[in-house]
């Protein structure tokens, strides 16, 4: 299975995928602040692996403090939180995965409760992939019938998650139910995660995937050429408005126009019932160079501005329905508050 | 100005885009097949400027040719003719301003003829660069008034005519007026036109540019940063169907979404009366290499299907006017008709 991290032996390890599709290099995570360089600078990315990153990064940090007395272990692993916390600002699973860990009890041992802080980060992992594998099973059912193709965009697979994906996951079930036609991969500048990362992992995997610029979403479109849009979210506010990769709201618009349904997939941890509606979402604004360079080399000239939002807000009206890890929500999404609340 | 080609003492020349921004080569053009292949390999792009480029590479050609019998040379010029008209299926202009040259009476003297083809080659360079200011006057009228922030899309600027351009040149012109507060250029993937090209020009001259990935057009629009899109055209059938830069049809739909005029800038020439919609428009299906390298390194693994349509059909509902030489016509566009039935 393709995962953006694993253990070998005692070591956590995260792939860097700023490196893929030409190289698969493994670098050691040996304490938290390696774990937020690794978020921060994007060797790792996609809403569940981000979370799942930090939480290792904070169970890590709370073995290397374990030997520290009572306070200054609380006090330390208080400031390593904030960091990890500080990495990203608009996908909402950081921030949970964080506070599921500091929700653990604290008992007086450091020893013990960072044992118990490493159970958490494992728990975590483990329910992102069997929800990845039930967002699967209920998006398969929620799209069109029969033998479709799919267009999806930026990456949502493996590498975004403990494994499997969200979107991805969706349409890796549509494959191994055998009806799976062609899965349209956006380029997703200026990162280009879906033709570095997306086409890598169908690729591997034996999944037919046609790599097409993110220009060429329209044209696509218009010909007929896909019977259903799935994607991913970074952050969900309570009306179902979707903060996901640059991009998103392009393909939301056009799909919307030639009637394709458009579908969300993510875990119930990206739903965030203390944002009203996607106008509060927090829009994370890169460094231009993501979009004045390609591969290190500029593609104009480099004295001028550019604009580089990481993330779109596509308004919930626009969504066919969020496929969960507890079923498919439609509008007007209240579903996944109350899910979301039985958690 | 800015023009994509010139005369050095009695040599034509073509500037290779392609090297742009980085480099300003200008290559010798000796006869009808560096003309051709100057526009196959798109070292010259953009309609109006491709369409000079082949009338200026046939002219050249019947000097060549101009000490041959009278029967060799009208022979040997038809195949060229034929060769150049070869070169890409889409933008009519190539075959329009063939034809022009076509049409210039023959009357039994090479040497007089190819003259003659010299100065109808002239002619549509100088009725080109006249018909893109006056295209820049009648557009400034047609946008929304005040100080406004335009998107635009590939490059349709001195580079891609015979100087001043069409859609860049309505945005020379407001900027002349003082009415530019920002030009929005998409990189236009695959080739990065707007990138490479267009902020490059804007750049030389002083013009405020931002540069944007395709991903964030949507955003862009969502925020109201823009108050108009103006693009050019590759060909307009007679319903106003229009073929131009792959990606036009997303900024359509997405502008028409935010209620955002969307406006196309082209010479009459790009006008086909022949094509009755955007149904009948040939689509240039190009090398997937261009989707799957940029500046020549892989962005996927290089094994995969890219699918590349060179251009999109945006369906003319979507457009608010196509800025003409004549003035602007508006849905259903049959002005444009009656203008060129008087050409």
């Amino acid at each position: 299975m393709i995962k953006p991290f694993r253990w070998m032996d005692d070591s956590f390890q995260v792939l860097d995928q700023r490196l893929l599709p030409g190289e698969e290099k493994w670098v050691d995570i040996p304490d938290a602040m390696h774990a937020a360089r690794a978020i921060e600078e994007m060797w790792v990315r996609g809403a569940p692996a981000i979370g799942c990153v930090a939480a290792y990064g904070l169970a890590i940090q709370a073995r290397l403090l374990s030997e520290e007395p009572a306070e200054r272990f609380l006090r330390e692993l208080m400031a390593v939180k904030e960091r990890l916390a500080a990495t990203r600002p608009t996908a909402v699973n950081l921030f949970w995965a964080l506070e599921r860990l500091a929700a653990v009890p604290w008992d007086g041992d450091p020893q013990a409760y960072a044992d118990r802080l490493m159970d958490e980060a494992r728990a975590i992992e483990s329910e992102d992939l069997e929800s990845c594998r039930a967002m699967g099973r209920h998006g398969a059912f929620a799209l069109p019938g029969g033998r479709i193709s799919v267009m999806t965009h930026c990456n949502t697979g493996g590498l975004a998650t403990a494994g499997y994906g969200t979107a991805l996951g969706v349409i890796r079930t549509l494959h191994e139910q055998g009806r799976l036609e062609m899965v349209y991969a956006t380029e997703t500048r200026p990162r280009q995660q879906g033709a570095r990362l997306t086409t890598w992992e169908l690729w591997k995997e034996g999944i037919p995937v046609t790599l097409i610029s993110d220009t060429a979403v329209a044209h696509v479109m218009s010909r007929g050429l896909v019977q259903a849009v799935v994607v991913g979210a970074d952050r969900i506010a309570s009306n179902g408005d979707t903060a996901n990769k640059i991009g998103t709201l392009n393909l939301a618009i056009i799909a919307d126009r030639y009637s394709v349904p458009f579908f969300i997939a993510a875990p119930l941890s990206t739903f965030d019932p203390a944002t009203a509606t996607g106008q509060d979402i927090p829009i994370e604004e890169r460094s231009s160079d993501e979009v004045l360079y390609v591969n290190g080399a500029p593609i104009a000239p480099t004295q001028i501005r550019a604009l580089n939002p990481a993330f779109d807000v596509t308004p919930s009206h626009l969504i066919a329905g969020i496929i969960t890890e507890r079923g498919v929500a439609r509008h007007p999404f209240s579903e996944m508050i109350e899910w979301k609340g039985a958690d």
